[in-house]
């Protein structure tokens, strides 16, 4: 008998949360970028559908950076082509730049999101620009984008910290992330890459942001539970008003056997979470599980989501 | 360079926190009698001496269960013999019966914990006793060691979610709960046993305590992070006052190779919040970890601590 079929998590409500979270699945893309082994398009293809079956209505599906780069994305096409349309489930795609919104859009894509950073040195080693010239680089595309209908998410990494310049001011950050939202992006996804984020921090930097005048429905958060503080700090977003909140079914691209696990925050784990807490996200736990269990298989070894781990171990 | 080298985690306190928290580590008793691979008493001495130096005031040194049980823990004398008292540390040891106590007190113990369910069918499975008859075995456990000047806590397992119940009511463990109070306990440790409990349900049963006249001072929480929720209800336990959290150095207990984690919360995991968010815990974080990076390597395996593996993986 598990835990699910005693009727647990137990549902009692804590106040000051958000009747409803919209998870924003990055699974497909954020979760498998990071596996070396590739994964046969049929396979992502049946993963995106069990996700949807599971209720998740964003799904990050895949990328248009050049193969070269992420060789385990390199099917784009492929698998947006076999992809199929369901009402009421978008399958957001990283675009790094013009050429990548080409693909994009011959691709059929109705939403972007791009990957900025929040630090200085962060730009010069990912890009190799500068925080200017980064922001001179999505200029076209957002507004492409934004002429052609899409929806246009922006990443914003190194929120928090940065391994080569520490602590982040919550100002630098405010201060990249509005001249996203000025440039026409929708929202924004407040990346901890090398989840270094504490409670605190975390309420600091929305609190930055709506003190700047950005609404809070404008930002969504992305933690990495590098040292163990994926899910406290989402909780600390959601009492501070967030609504989105970024996860991968799994923990897909964190490695339970690395050293280092740098996963992102596990889906099941912030669903349990919030299924505990009232908190509605319209995803079925049991369904979610069982097709991490299975994309587990499918990549050789177990899923580093605790959750996953404790149902389906 | 580490995110220590670089100042990390910033420091940004958050409101409706206490000054500061008491940490009961756990990691030689409750840590140490998960394990399989007999560890040798010196290792034990060395381990109970780093996590002192490390700044660890409460460390529960083993316990007087019958060899039988717990074999890791047969060596409870010679490990109490060899070790040196030191100012302002305590080493609390576990009992679970009156010959627990006799040889507790042969051996110069001046805190124990004894060790209740909150549900009927865990106190059957458990201790082959119901929930009355396992107050009537504590009885005399407690009155004799507060007549001998003793420090007694009443550790509660199963308080949110029992395996063959499921849901815990926060009545029925605030029941059993002041029953050991009532007794002579200075404090109830309680745990969630299976992991299973979100932070709604923690803030619930801190209400429920203290709605019924027990003071929040006297209330410590012990949680597993089966589903990952350790931290964040830790976090929720201590905006509702509570000042005593129990967690194992490293993760001691849990196993990041198996199946079901369902270690303690780590005591450097923890750290990283509390430093994170301004709370004093007067724990030395890189002593610790290493402390706990050099027990991975008696026991062969890497810690389970998600700060210990991003520092010294």
């Amino acid at each position: 008998m598990t835990a699910r079929d005693l009727g647990l998590p137990s549902r009692v409500p804590a106040p000051g949360l958000p009747e409803r979270v919209t998870i924003w699945e990055v699974g497909p893309r954020d979760g498998l970028q990071n596996e070396d082994a590739v994964v046969p398009v049929e396979v992502k293809l049946e993963f995106l559908d069990r996700l949807a079956d599971a209720g998740l209505t964003t799904v990050e599906a895949t990328s248009f950076v050049h193969p070269k780069w992420v060789p385990q994305l390199a099917d784009a096409e492929e698998l947006l082509a076999g992809l199929t349309p369901r009402d009421g489930v978008r399958y957001p795609v990283l675009v790094p730049n013009e050429r990548g919104l080409d693909r994009a859009l011959a691709a059929g894509v109705r939403h972007i999101a791009i990957f900025a950073s929040a630090t200085e040195t962060f730009a010069n080693r990912n890009l190799n620009r500068t925080l200017d010239s980064q922001m001179a680089m999505f200029e076209p595309v957002v507004s492409r984008a934004v002429a052609e209908g899409l929806d246009v998410r922006g990443y914003v990494s190194m929120c928090w910290g940065d391994p080569w310049e520490g602590a982040v001011e919550p100002g630098a950050v405010v201060s990249v992330g509005r001249r996203l939202l000025d440039m026409g992006c929708s929202q924004l996804s407040l990346g901890d890459t090398i989840g270094v984020a504490t409670a605190g921090h975390v309420a600091a930097l929305v609190n930055a942001f709506t003190d700047a005048g950005t609404p809070v429905s404008a930002l969504a958060v992305h933690f990495h539970d590098t040292y163990g503080q994926a899910l406290a700090n989402t909780v600390e977003a959601l009492r501070h008003g967030v609504t989105t909140v970024d996860s991968s079914a799994g923990g897909l691209g964190g490695c339970p056997y690395a050293e280092s696990a740098t996963g992102n925050l596990a889906t099941e784990d912030l669903v349990w979470c919030l299924d505990g807490l009232g908190v509605d996200t319209g995803v079925d736990l049991d369904k979610l599980a069982d097709t991490s269990a299975w994309m587990a298989t499918k990549l050789g070894r177990p899923s580093p989501s605790r959750v996953v781990r404790a149902l389906r171990g």
